[in-house]
């Protein structure tokens, strides 16, 4: 590359590059579900009478093969094939000629990219929310495991009131059960069936829609076919949104490590696969994957702001600048997994400091027990709350040092079980068997 | 005001008012909710012992006077006084003394704020809700009143095939009711109790959490004290994004509304009252209304990277910044809710303009009816595409201009029972019932 | 307010507010620009041959009666009067009858609209200018007073290498004359004229552009017409990154302070005025104001964004969109001006806590003086590095505890006097000079 | 791939894929400008002593070898080598033994990285601005081209008033124009020397930084030690933020194409190479190239906000978040550089619709004529205004169709000449020849 290189203007190449963009890349994320949508599209042809059951039979044998070389990653779009829904169509006909065309009757490109997209995002989403289920465990354990060892609590990063690694585990794994809540919902949109919606106005063919929707599992259907197509954008946008919630508690959780990992907090301590040293100090222990962690999380807290920008006052009806939405969403969800399972590994791994509030810095953490236990002795609040001060100020102050919390969410009553069951409900909530077994039976 | 004033360094009445802020003014939209929850606090301290069950029959009766001081508007943080939970405060001192302070107990000044900030979301999301379902009723009322009214459907704003007004409105209905699912989800983690959680940390005090969360009506609590504290932040985020989702329904509207309402295009006309002439062009008639419609739903849009903003990368704990929160979220609602009514009334007032298909620059519209046509004939697919292709180009082209699209969602079968079902089932699934009746009894 | 009320349809009273919207608030803003267009616009007409000279002479003297009144805040939109704009015609009409009605001729509201936006734009831009400059200053003043206080330097909040409070005040000085080069780009973009524009297609008049330029001070013109229109946003958007960069700044520096204040650093002392207490915990010292900085600059980071979702896929030509970003762009000015005058408070008042690396803890900061000092020994650079390791694991290392940076930007070289000259030459470019000289001779 | 497969645990490969990242792609970007920081770094080290002259010749040689293996293509990354920076150390020691370790004094990794990026930065936005300048060019050749051709101008979408393709296109060349000096900062802010600031608090070694500030003709230092690591974010924000700049401009423009593509206004034709048609409507003639540049144009406007997320709330000091950075910035400037290519054909290509004024649906474009015409024979404005109105209403109007605009801007003087001037200053103020020519001495 010369550094100050003039570029020429734009050659059919480089508009056909400009074109195609990363879409061939993105395309091989859509290649299974391409193969259901046929699979679940000439069933439906059949019922309708526009395939004859023989034909049936040949195409979903065929498309069943095609999904196995997907599977076993012996898949690809061919040079000069346009886009997978193409190359699966070639691999169809070239096998069964004219009947591999059939196909596509009833059918547009638009039709076909939208069903791809919805059951690549079920399935992805269904992904995260396993590798949520996976770090909340994580969480749940690690905090039982540490219910009793004490760490200080801050409000305005001033020392504040006692805590403990069992409440703090246990809130990072509560916010991803809330988290959960939002992956459903981008789930449950994602959990449409818009096949049939042709190029947003629908078709003159007697389309079964419900027939599709049954055979993908879906859990309805986008009814109206000009939403259907306006669905696109809001789909990617609320999947986005979804992770970027997840991606802020992993966020913050990094931010929380980062800070106890510094010589002036001094809470934790990561395992030396976690950190890495300094080229010029050696005595450096650096917090470099959470801060990786962190940054990450942070960076996918924009993308939703991307498909904003790409679909704002766009009137309605499909235009092509929906293709870019791919390479906004389809990466989001390898990054998160990244994210996730990098997160597992960073709880498993980090080892907690115990005994952190025999310091006596942290003195001031038990003013409010102070406080109470005069209260308890029957002086009123605001008076025990200026004499603790009093104390504080002449130095005659002393800790208590017992904690006595045992309502539900303290320091002693953790509540983690029930923590436990709302992540259920919300898991409960996809409704991912239904799903399952409908993929299953198709592709059988 | 000078143009080139210089601004002196701050004073003390500058570090108040920059500390303040809008604060006062944000207060007064808590202050019902205040009430409501001081009464539930009230009821929960009488039950385990901290008050008489006489001194919660005299704070109970004076809270419900409050409350009708402020249904009525008589209601005002007094200068001098610092925020609407110490305005409760004052008001119950100063007519019950020494019982009037006892309600601090067990509780800290962010605890309030937590449980009001709860409740206030709520109750606004749930008007958004309603208010939603309105203009959805009335999108569906048009679309059935225009589903014989065709009018050009385009991609890339090519033309395309034929719509009909019954699938434009009936298409913004539906993605209503996908909205309410994101709506529900930020209704259903606002329904969640932080009461208890004191400064973040919980309490000495053996607060019982599951009676104020019954009390107040909540479908459960935010269960981990650490976490509850925490939800600060994510509970503005999820319901901003909410809002956002809603605005992202209308702006796109009206950017349909703005295109169809330009000579060009001449698909609809406004009345009076939703346009505005120019100063200087006597014979234009301005969509200013949509368009400002379209400006503020934007602008929603961007709420929820103002809170992501204020909150990424913050440690664990309270911070101030949080206090900001309330001036992004509070005047939000009023913004969307004031976006609905001016979308419902347009709806209501804005004609159609009928027979659009009859103008010939539209026959290409009928294309792929007539290649359909042809294929039904037997002309395989592609052939029938050049065929239609070479009639186009030399002219011969005549549209069909006949119909037949019978299947779900398409012009001859638009559906919209099925959307009205989706949206019921949406707006079940808040359990607002519930919520009201809590209300109901504890004001009674 | 009833808590779960009913919305009615909207009434006129309800479009109308929702048109206006704060309009005749920000209006008030644009007052004394409008003065200053119409006396430069008056002053063409009558060069052009369509106003006689005392007419002109009649108009200015109006003009500057008006201009007083603004300034003394006597001024203000009469009920029932639309903008500002047709405040000061009605106020010149009320006094010179028709004479006062010819100024508008050659003009248009979008005309009257973009100047005095351009000219309260780049008025305001000059004040942030002037107010960042104070706390450069003080920064700089900062810096050369503890320019022998030594501060721990951290890099992935690891404790690093020796800093200093010369350094971290000089820092923060040298971004905000960075900052300045975006503003001073701000503030030249808003230095074009775009009067003459009309509605954004010029005028049959034969205005004379190049004469209002000079006579309101502007560097330049906006000379395509259809461009002077597109400039709208544009100015705005330009203005808002330059405030979020100086907001950027600014939360830099507040986290850094929260976190300097925070027990585990104790780097330095808030005074009273700028810390809370809190309502249950005797002891602490909450920095609320330096948060409130933070969030409040965090904040207007988000309003170039509101900027562009406004503006986004607008086709080219006015839209009533763009009187939404009045209500983004005016208030943030007030934001900023109040955050420059807290951080300059700030400044001056926080305490520096000196001989902070006479603890223990810090001695591992001298890790590379100790490694290089072996270097100069002649010890290889590598394996000076493993030898120093080995000391610090064996406990044998011992901190050399005497720096000599001796270099540009260094600890014992600051470099503050070149970073001002950054400065000065930053603010020499606005070209400031010209505009006051032009605004003071048309208000003469 | 599985469809809903479980991700297993982080395996220390995983890790390492996490830490590193995209890192080793990125850094080839950089490799250039590694070889010119050595380069000058080198002669800096022997100017103090550090290294002999022979030493330095022989690096400076070797440098120059590693130089033209990158101009030609045939640099990598090898395996097992973790960044650019080592690779380059490796290159050199593997020749040069123990002399290429010594390039490495007085100087740490983040320095090397920082140097690096700066000097990337500056030659990218140099890039960019080349190409900007190359769209501007075509602009004016369009608009002088057409400088006849009338065409509708809207407000509000309206019909409004006469506008031309010339004020069309010359207005999108001024706005190129004001993003140049937007472009003209970045690069200012780019073009300044962090070389010698080690990790962010400088060195013990005697450093000259004025030198290496010369010979990698810089236009100034960063001088202060602790500002120079702070830049790391300010420099990728200013940078990108003047991308989307540019973007805005382009997609503005792509929007305005694809309406005007549209049958319903039919303004313009695109060429073969860059529309698409249907697989199902044989009629279509798809803008899709401009919809992928405004797209793409979108997309990279929502990358000033990534970086924001990033940074924000990062405490002072170096943080590993920092590398992620490079997967934002540096992409970004193929895009846009792709974007202007692929706008500087379209704008080529694009044809021009004539005599599109004939249309009797254009004639109240006109009525402004029609009224300006009434006043100048004396009828007062207002009075005049209302006879046009009156006549429009009763089907009267005639449209004048002559158009006699004189004024600077207007239809009739576009003052494109001054335009170019704008843009003439605006690349000059970049300096570029000094960098041009130190970077060619250092290569010498």
């Amino acid at each position: 590359m010369k550094l100050w290189q003039k570029e020429n203007t734009a050659t059919s190449e480089q508009i056909e590059r400009f074109t195609v963009g990363r879409d061939r890349e993105m395309d091989l994320y859509l290649a299974p579900f391409d193969v259901l949508g046929n699979l679940a599209h000439a069933r439906m042809l059949e019922s309708i009478g526009l395939l004859g059951s023989e034909e049936l039979g040949l195409l979903s044998e065929e498309l069943r093969v095609i999904y196995r070389e997907i599977q076993e990653g012996r898949f690809q779009i061919e040079d000069g094939v346009e886009d997978v829904h193409s190359q699966v169509e070639l691999m169809l006909t070239r096998k069964l000629g004219d009947v591999g065309k059939k196909i596509h009757s009833g059918r547009s490109r638009n039709d076909q990219v939208l069903v791809d997209l919805k059951l690549f995002t079920r399935a992805r989403l269904w992904q995260v929310a396993e590798a949520t289920r996976r770090v909340f465990d994580r969480l749940i354990t690690r905090s039982e495991q540490h219910k009793d060892d004490l760490l200080p609590g801050y409000t305005h990063l001033q020392i504040a009131m006692p805590s403990s690694f069992g409440l703090w585990f246990g809130a990072y794994a509560e916010a991803l059960a809330d988290d959960m809540l939002t992956l459903q919902t981008a789930f449950r949109l994602a959990n449409r069936n818009p096949l049939g919606s042709g190029a947003g106005y629908g078709s003159s063919f007697p389309l079964n829609r419900t027939l599709t929707t049954e055979l993908l599992g879906f859990e309805g259907m986008h009814v109206n076919v000009v939403y259907a197509q306006m669905s696109r954008g809001k789909t990617e946008q609320t999947a986005l949104t979804a992770l970027a919630a997840v991606a802020a508690t992993l966020s913050r959780m990094a931010m929380d490590i980062c800070l106890y990992n510094s010589q002036n907090f001094g809470f934790l301590t990561l395992p030396d696969a976690l950190t890495t040293g300094s080229s010029i100090m050696p005595h450096k222990k650096n917090p470099d994957v959470a801060e990786l962690l962190r940054a990450k999380s942070n960076r996918l807290k924009a993308l939703p702001m991307e498909v904003t920008l790409v679909m704002s006052n766009l009137p309605s009806g499909y235009h092509r600048d929906m293709q870019i939405l791919k390479e906004v969403l389809m990466p989001a969800f390898d990054e998160i997994l990244d994210c996730l399972a990098i997160t597992d590994f960073m709880l498993e791994q980090l080892q907690v400091k115990t005994n952190l509030l025999d310091d006596a810095k942290y003195d001031l953490l038990f003013s409010v027990e102070r406080v109470n236990e005069l209260v308890l002795q029957g002086v009123p609040f605001r008076e025990a709350y200026r004499i603790v001060g009093k104390e504080i100020g002449e130095g005659t102050y002393q800790a208590p040092r017992t904690l006595q919390h045992t309502h539900e969410g303290s320091i002693g009553n953790l509540g983690n079980e029930q923590i436990v069951q709302q992540m259920d409900a919300a898991l409960q909530g996809f409704g991912m068997e239904r799903v399952q077994t409908a993929i299953a039976q198709l592709l059988a």
